[in-house]
């Protein structure tokens, strides 16, 4: 088979790889349907993370089951399947506690883009649709697999109630997907922070009441000014650095809570700063998992269609190209089909 | 009348000082009942803190009215009030979401160990009790003034709740307090973390479950050890340093949640580390005016008796001796009687 290998920040490559196999009784093998290029995947391309040797890269997915391992059952051949960034059991005690980002098992995906892709731990990680779905769902489908689910968890993370006042900093994929999860989760006001046009256009399709371009200060003036003076109820962190950080803890009121989701990067946040804020900070790796069967109903029944957030499709094997592209910010998100 | 003052590092003094007076119609001027040292005023008494010139001291604090501005009508000169170390209009867009202790007037009370207190925000920050209460329970009412409250805001921002396990960071007075109060909020398991026999005692007849005497990286293993290997569900952090702040964060479970309420001296938190770690922080001046009601009936009621804190009872004129004892840790906590 052929997939996506990173030899060093700006060069991706679509090379011949191993066809996966089955190692463990737990694993599975997809043959992909669709995957994509993650903001994260972008760390490495521009060197903000060492690439210290060739790998292959991609951590989103959605396909059809080819081959499963002896103790797999809830999956079978033929199957259309959505999983998780992060795989889990599904039976430990951090599963069972809803936190399956953090299962004991855990392996993180990191080849997915690509024909084909083996799964650990596929019996806790893969959702099986009752069909396949028809192909204008696959890029929602596939969205939930990794940023809508994170968007999800911001807003979770947040705390997003019925009727609050939600900031959302990032206007990447992720912060447009925590936009549709706060709408979803009935927020009144929802505040998307972007300066870019294209997606100023989608948070407000997507739900979004009010635009700030500002950043900065500016920015976080213009939130106070729009919530009473105090700062809104809810800040979700897409970004994951120290300038979005900062911007976030200071755009959440006494009380009111920031849900990070963002990897951070030369992140830190000073105690006393913290401490009389009085913010509720939360963050990590999106449980995806638990959110599966919820987001994949709620894009099938047509209620939300994150797929939006996909502003480029491409064949799988033009997968430098849309590295480019959302380096370059041509692009939001870039699809890649077989 | 007369009144601490710190000086120096190491040097309290008992001194005269002007009356306090009405100064605005919000003011309400109190004559003490009882009054004591806080943990945090060691901080620049140990030197941790600059004095750059000498000032009053002192944030705890019950009394009988003497004397009330024109806009103070919830309380009258003679009744006994119990208020919060932190004043409160109870009226602004932060008070009414339950975080008086950012209210928008806030002024924090420095000047409490003295004969009479001037209380700004009265009519937003003395709570009356119905009758004067009797003299066993004026301990418990002031310790609801300040660290009982703050163990109760511990508590709640680590989010205990019916059958949780709680681990609590800190064995002073704030610590010991945050056991009653885990107790309160249904934990089953209480892991007091302690290396002093007399506090020990006290945390488990607070009702702590298990005492952990290890720190660091042994005391972490250890609280591991008794929550199944993932850590517990809510953390109670009560010191402020970056040992304890770094022991109850890596003593959480993914998914748990840490309240710090230990003002923090040169703590960060690194960004990468909580995001991964999924523990949810949050931290601040405990906003007691929100439970002063529920603290005092549970004191009056004779359901909590947080006063046993005070191991230590003073005439007020020897505040100098409730520094050095607890500066010492000859006591937990000097009560100071004028």
């Amino acid at each position: 088979m052929r997939g996506a290998v990173i030899h060093a920040p700006g060069d991706v490559r679509f090379e011949t790889l191993a066809d996966p196999k089955i190692s463990r009784p737990t694993d599975a093998v997809i043959r992909t349907v669709a995957t994509c290029v993650c903001g994260s995947d972008l760390w490495p391309y521009r060197g903000a993370e060492p690439v210290d040797e060739p790998h292959p890269m991609g951590h989103e997915y959605v396909g059809i089951v080819e081959e499963v391992g002896s103790e797999v059952t809830d999956v079978k051949p033929g199957q259309f399947v959505v999983g998780s960034f992060a795989t889990s059991d599904n039976t430990c005690a951090n599963c069972l506690n809803g936190w399956q980002s953090s299962c004991l098992h855990r392996e993180f995906m990191s080849t997915c883009q690509a024909d084909y892709i083996r799964i650990p731990n596929a019996h806790g990680t893969l959702v099986a649709t009752d069909e396949h779905p028809s192909g204008d769902l696959v890029p929602s489908l596939l969205a939930v697999s990794d940023v809508m689910g994170t968007g999800w968890y911001a807003a979770l993370a947040a705390e997003v109630r019925p009727g609050s006042t939600a900031v959302v900093v990032g206007d990447g994929a992720v912060g447009l997907c925590g936009v549709i999860a706060a709408k979803e989760l009935g927020a009144d006001r929802i505040i998307a922070m972007s300066r870019h046009a294209s997606r100023q256009k989608l948070a407000l399709e997507f739900g979004a009441t009010d635009i700030i371009g500002e950043r900065g200060d500016e920015g976080i003036a213009r939130v106070k000014d729009l919530t009473g003076g105090i700062g809104a109820d809810s800040v979700l962190e897409c970004v994951g650095t120290p300038e979005s950080m900062r911007q976030a803890l200071h755009s959440a009121r006494p009380g009111g809570n920031v849900g990070f989701v963002g990897v951070p990067h030369e992140v830190s946040v000073e105690g006393q700063e913290l401490f009389f804020s009085q913010v509720g900070l939360r963050g990590g790796p999106a449980p995806v998992r638990r959110y599966l069967p919820d987001l994949i109903d709620r894009v099938l029944s047509g209620r939300i269609n994150p797929g939006r957030v996909f502003d480029l499709t491409l064949p799988l094997d033009q997968v430098a190209e849309g590295y480019r592209a959302m380096d370059e910010r041509r692009a939001v998100k870039a699809l890649l089909k077989p």
